[in-house]
C-alpha cells in the first residue's frame, strides 16, 4: 500500500494569486491551540459597513461558533472574522459556548465595533474544550497589523491536514464598475487525526445588501458546496460566509438591495464560478484520494433526483473502492442508482465511462469492450456520466476515490 | 496490511445443526454457472399448501428475479424455489426476463407445479447475460433426488464469497404444537469481486396463511436485517422468502389464518429470533471486517429515529475506519448523530464505548480515562451507546468496521 503520499496529486501547480480587495485585511499568528511551529489563528478585518451572509451545516449538533454566526447574521453586518484551527469547538458544552462570547469580546474590543459583527469559525479535533484565554491576548496586535494583501496567508492559517490552501479569485461587472471576489477555503469532509470541516470565506469589495447576498450564497452553495463529497460524512462545522465590503460604492457602484435584478447576473455567475472552483480544489484534496470523480447524472425527473443519484454514487465505498481499484464496475454503478431512491428506468438506463458507453437500454452496451474501458479507468481524472431514463434534469456531483491511504489516515492513525 | 484472512474472525466454530422439516427438501448441483468446481445451484422442493411470504430490496433498479417473485407472491403459494450463485441476473433486460422465464417453466414441470408456484433468486455479478439453459436440464434431477436433512448443503450452494455459510433453527409452540423454524442465508451487501445480495430462506413446518406469514415477515425484517449493514449499500438482489409448508397441521396444529392473535406470539418471537441471528451472521462475515460493532441508540423521538441515528453511524466511513484503528473516536459518533437529520439534543447527549462513559451532558465525561476506552477498543466486538435525550425511542444496529482488507476485496482484485 506504500506511504501515504504527503500532497494530493492534484495539488495545483501554482496557487492562485489573489490581489487585495478593498476594506478586507488579514493578520495571522501562531497561538499554539494545538498545532506547534504553524499559523492557527486568523484575524479578518472589514471596513464600515460590510454585510454579510451565510451558510452552515445542517448537523443536529452544529459547534458553538456556528450557532453564534447563525445569530449575529440577522443583523447581516461585519467588522470581523476570528477563525482558529486545532480545535472544533464542537460538543464543548457550556465551556464551547463561553470561548466563542470571550472571543468574541475580545475581537470586538479589538477591531472597535459592536459584538454582533464579528463573525467565528473553529476547525479541528471535537469535543475537547477550547481554550480560547490562549488567544484572545494576540487579537489587538492582529488587529493593528492586519493587511489587504495576504489571502495566501489567511487560507494557510486555517487548514488542518489540508495538503494545499485552497484559493479563488474572479472579476465581475455590475453596472459597469468591476468588482473582484476572492475566497478560499479548508477541508474535505473529515480529515484526519480529527473531525475537520468546510470552511469557506468569501470578499468582495461589490456594494450588496445582507439579504441579497443571502439569497445568492443560498442558492448557490446547493449547486457548487452541495454538489461535492468525500465520505459523506456531514461535519458540524461546515461554515460559508461571504462578505462584501461595498467599498466599490466609492467607484460609483450603486448598492444592489434586490435580489431579482438583472444587474446581478454577472456577478452572480462569477460568484457561482468562484464557489464552484473551491469545491472542486476541496474534492481534489479529499483524504487519501488516487482519482478524482464526476458523476454527470442525466435524464432524471428532477435536478433534486438527479443530484440524489449522483451523491448516490459518489458515496458509495464500494463503487469508490472499485473506482480505486481502475475497475469499470459498472454493476455497482447500477446498484447505486437503484438505492439511491429516485426514480429510473431500468430498461432504458445508459452509463458512460468517460466516451466509452458499457450499458445502455438496461442492459451492457453490445459494443462494450472491456480492454478499452479498463485502460480509461487508469486516468486520473475519470467522469461517469449516467442517464436514468425518465425525464430532462440534470446535475453533476464531484468526488474522489475510496483507497488505502483514506483507511490508513483514519484508521491506522492513534490520536 | 497482511494477507487478506480467507475466513471471518466470526465464523463459528460449529455450524447450527438444523432438523428435518416435513415437506421441505433440497438438492443441489455444480452447473459451473461462473464457479468451478462447487455447487452453485439450489432446488427446493415443497409440499402442496406450502404458503410463502418474502420482502425484497426497495432498489429501483431491482433484478429480473426480484421482479418474478414479486409477481408470484400475489398467489401466496409455493411448490419449488431455484437459487443460482455466480449470476445475479440483474440488469440483464429482456434476456434477463426470459432467462427467470425458462427457469421458471422448467422447474415447474420437473415438481409438477404452476409456474406462479415456483421462486426464483439470483446472485452473484451484475448485468451479465444469466444463461439459463445451462442449467435447467438439470433440475428434472434435482427434483428427484431431493432430500430433506440436507439445510447445510443449500446454505452452501448459494454463497459466493461468503466465507462462512449461515445458518439458525428454532422451535416454536403453536397451541400446544411443536414447530419448526429453519433459515438460511447469504452475504454481506456487496462482496468481492462482484456485487452479491443478502439473500434469506426460512421454512416451517406451521400451519400459517400467507398474508399472516407476509405480516410476520414484512414487520420482523425492520428489526433484523434491516437494522444491519456493511457498508451501506443496497444490492439489486436483496431478497427474504418465508415457506410454511402446514405439514404441523397433521399433528393437530390448527392452521392460523389471522396475524393479530396471540395464537402467534411464541412463533412470531421465535421467527423475529431466528431472523436477528441470521442477520447477525450476516454482519459478522462482512467484507475484511475485523471487529464486529453493536450500536445502541436509546432516548430517541421515535423508534425510527433511533435507528436512523443508529445507521448513520454504522454506515459513516470515517467512523468505522476509526473503529478498525481501535481509536475510541467518540467526536465521530457526535458527527454522525448530527448528521443523521434526526432529533437530538447536544446538551444532553451521552455516549458510552461499551462500560465506559465517554461524554455526557453534551461534553467529555469528566472521568473520561482516554488509556481505558482505548484498551476497550482492542475487543473484537463493540458496543456502542448513545443517548440522544429527547425521548424514550430506542434500537439497535450491527455492522462492522471499515478496514484495509475492505478496500483490497473491492479495489485490488480486477475481475
Amino acid at each position: 500500500m506504500g506511504k501515504i503520499s504527503s500532497v494530493s496529486p492534484f495539488a495545483p501547480v501554482a496557487l492562485a494569486r489573489l490581489p487585495a480587495i478593498e476594506g478586507v485585511a488579514f493578520a495571522t499568528a501562531e497561538a499554539g491551540i494545538r498545532y506547534k511551529g504553524r499559523p492557527d489563528l486568523l484575524l479578518a478585518v472589514l471596513d464600515k459597513g460590510t454585510s454579510v451572509a451565510g451558510v452552515f451545516t445542517q448537523s443536529k449538533t452544529a459547534s458553538a461558533p456556528v450557532l453564534a454566526c447563525r445569530k449575529n447574521l440577522k443583523k447581516g453586518k461585519a467588522r470581523a472574522l476570528v477563525v482558529n484551527s486545532g480545535n472544533a469547538n464542537a460538543f464543548t458544552g457550556k465551556k464551547g459556548r463561553e470561548a466563542v462570547e470571550m472571543t468574541i469580546a475580545h475581537a470586538a474590543e479589538a477591531v472597535g465595533c459592536k459584538p454582533n459583527e464579528v463573525f467565528v469559525a473553529s476547525t479541528g479535533v471535537i469535543g475537547e474544550p477550547l481554550d480560547a484565554g490562549k488567544f484572545v491576548r494576540l487579537l489587538p496586535g492582529l488587529a493593528k497589523r492586519a493587511e489587504p494583501d495576504a489571502f495566501e496567508k489567511a487560507a494557510r492559517a486555517i487548514m488542518t491536514t489540508d495538503t494545499y490552501p485552497k484559493l479563488a479569485t474572479r472579476k465581475a461587472l455590475i453596472e459597469g464598475t468591476e468588482v473582484t471576489i476572492n475566497g478560499f477555503c479548508k477541508g474535505a469532509g473529515m480529515i484526519a487525526p480529527d473531525m475537520a470541516t468546510m470552511l469557506c470565506f468569501i470578499f468582495t469589495d461589490a456594494a450588496i445588501s445582507a439579504d441579497v447576498l443571502q439569497a445568492l450564497v443560498a442558492e448557490h452553495t446547493e449547486t457548487t458546496f452541495n454538489c461535492m463529497t468525500v465520505d459523506g460524512d456531514t461535519s458540524t462545522s461546515d461554515t460559508c460566509l461571504v462578505f462584501a465590503t461595498g467599498d466599490a460604492a466609492r467607484r460609483g457602484q450603486k448598492s444592489i438591495t434586490n435580489a431579482k435584478t438583472n444587474k446581478l447576473k454577472d456577478f452572480s455567475a462569477a460568484l457561482e464560478d468562484l464557489m464552484r472552483d473551491l469545491a472542486i480544489q476541496v474534492a481534489k484534496d479529499g483524504e487519501g484520494l488516487s482519482k478524482f470523480v464526476t458523476f454527470e447524472v442525466e435524464g432524471a425527473k428532477s435536478w433534486r433526483a438527479a443530484r440524489a443519484i449522483a451523491r448516490a454514487c459518489a458515496n458509495s465505498p464500494i463503487l469508490k473502492t472499485a473506482i480505486a481499484g481502475e475497475d469499470p464496475n459498472w454493476g455497482r454503478v447500477v446498484m447505486a442508482v437503484g438505492k439511491s431512491g429516485e426514480a429510473a428506468d431500468r430498461d432504458k438506463l445508459a452509463i458512460w465511462f468517460g466516451p466509452h458507453c458499457v450499458a445502455r437500454d438496461g442492459e451492457r452496451a453490445p459494443d462494450y469492450n472491456e480492454k478499452t474501458v479498463a485502460a480509461y479507468m487508469k486516468n486520473r481524472e475519470l467522469v461517469i456520466r449516467i442517464n436514468v431514463g425518465v425525464g430532462k434534469a440534470s446535475a453533476t456531483v464531484w468526488t474522489c476515490d475510496l483507497t488505502h491511504d483514506y483507511v490508513s489516515i483514519n484508521a491506522d492513525y492513534r490520536s
